[in-house]
């Protein structure tokens, strides 16, 4: 057990018009411990999850979040365990994930950052997939594919960074639903994968082939559902293969997040092929979490849904491993992990 | 009565990117008068409608319209009346419109180039209000704004190219809708007939103004539907300002039309605020047609809802009235008169 409690603070305010953060955004500061006071919880951080959304609580986004100003501790999902409680509500050894500090500790009154009650680790599965794939990512995929892009058995769909967090749950559930699903991804070694690990009918690597075109040979009958994390050129590729009452399901614009420069040109063929396209913020849509959550855990016990995450080691990766997603560098989810639970 | 058959012919391709055709593209020819065989009518043209659509009849759109070739008459969509009929469902003297030739005469079977009936006046109205705000330009800002765009009383409603054919009728039904309604136009001119003449609570001049910020301060809380025909900046605009849940109707995109480099980049504020965004291809919407007339002329006929038109007049103003549309030139719908009905 640490000593002191490291953490990772803005060291100076980006300047990047993207959303990833530029490396000396993130400054590594040494602290005592701290001491949880009445109703506070000493939680010792194990995992952290990397999302583009991390890069948006430093920058804020206007009338969702706040930046953080310079010298504060970056906030971030994260795993950890109580280690000392002067809360009701949570006794020690107890396992629990929220907005937590990207440093070893995090002090908390049982409530993250947005005021959410931190969430206790669901019966039966591990830290990290209570997390990951029954936290944010898997709700994701679940409200955004199946509530919101309503697909119907052998309806062709498409998942953009379809080897990220999301987008290979997305593209999973969309076979468990009768789907024909094919992924965009930016490597042969995952569309490989994505096929042959996760039963994707197809994949097309975005870096060497012209999307648009493969799209045409893959889907001759058009596009009837997309679940788009990146927006740009791909998400115009798809839009010119879009079937006739074609959705896209907007989760993401990782393409865009750092490039803002890159539009989206053929928006008007949404009008031409009665075409729409759905954006969805996760955490409005909670009344449809209880029931995501458990088929998602009901699927994963049947092996039906297969968990894929990249895990970074140790607490000075975390910066880097949060950037490496813009670059496309995981295959899953990216964590780092940088401790282990202690047993009861 | 002309005695030889003028006709806008394609004299040479089109090169140009956009949608709105070069000058040079228009030829004029002159023939015969047709003779109708066993089956057939001879219809005298009237009056033209200019619709950013006539371009795409002589360009075609990929899967739905095939160019047309060289030295081939242009069509369109226009009205006219019977001059002669070896058909039994039509009588010397009918009025019909329909898509029919760029020129003095029409010889039809009946049907027009996409096989469609050649549709009657609509009972109690003359020949161009049962073109225009009975035919595809009322039901395309009924369909578009009140099916697909749902407004509810009180919602805050957008149009772009408000003071255009669709546009005004489009933000004429949200006033009758019981929503406040934002018009976006091309002159202070436009803007001011918006407000005075047809009941739009503001105007915008996008030419003078910043779109996003004048937004800002006239719908504070956001804005709740927007019926776009434009695309590029101004749907741009408007996302910046999209209340949660809000939804964009996509009818066209005028703006993008003539400026294929002209992209969105503000689509992922869609997820950011739970946003849609719906294209509709009017004529897929046919069940919604009988509902849609018998309202549109119940209000016109109460005078809550106003035919705005500019009218141009002889048959050589068809091409640059039809290009004018792309520039803004009118005000309501512009129309080309060629000739007046004969009593029977």
């Amino acid at each position: 057990m640490a000593e002191i409690n490291r953490q990772w603070v803005v060291a100076q305010a980006s300047t990047s018009a993207g959303m990833c953060l530029e490396p000396e955004v993130f400054g590594l500061h040494e602290a005592p411990i701290p001491e949880p006071g009445p109703g506070q919880i000493l939680i010792r951080n194990l995992i952290f999850a990397c999302e583009p959304l991390v890069h948006a609580w430093v920058k804020g986004v206007p009338g969702r979040i706040d930046p953080l100003p310079v010298g504060a501790t970056i906030k971030g999902h994260a795993g950890g365990q109580v280690v000392t409680s002067q809360h009701p509500g949570f006794n020690v050894g107890d396992l629990v994930h929220g907005n937590l500090a990207w440093a070893d500790y995090t002090l908390s009154d049982g409530n993250d950052v947005n005021g959410v009650p931190l969430s206790l680790q669901v019966e039966g599965f591990d830290l990290s997939t209570s997390m990951i794939t029954l936290g944010m990512t898997g709700l994701c995929a679940y409200i955004g594919l199946l509530d919101i892009g309503s697909p119907k058995p052998g309806d062709m769909v498409v998942v953009s960074a379809a080897a990220g967090g999301i987008g290979n749950i997305a593209g999973q559930l969309a076979g468990l639903a009768g789907c024909e699903v094919i992924g965009i991804a930016g490597d042969e070694n995952k569309c490989q994968r994505l096929v042959s690990d996760l039963g994707f009918t197809a994949a097309i690597d975005y870096k060497s082939s012209d999307v648009s075109a493969e799209l045409g040979k893959l889907a001759p009958g058009g596009v009837n559902v997309m679940f788009d994390n990146v927006g740009g050129q791909v998400l115009d590729a798809v839009l010119l293969n879009l079937a006739s009452w074609g959705r896209v399901v907007v989760c993401g614009g990782i393409g865009s997040y750092d490039n803002p420069q890159m539009g989206v040109y053929n928006h008007i063929l949404l009008a031409q092929r009665n075409g729409s396209m759905h954006g969805f913020w996760y955490s409005d849509y909670q009344q449809n979490f209880a029931r995501a959550t458990q088929r998602l855990g009901q699927w994963l016990k049947e092996g039906k849904l297969k968990e894929v995450v990249d895990i970074a080691h140790g607490f000075e990766q975390v910066p880097e491993a949060s950037r490496g997603i813009f670059s496309g560098a995981n295959m899953g989810k990216q964590l780092v992990q940088i401790a282990s639970p202690v047993e009861a």
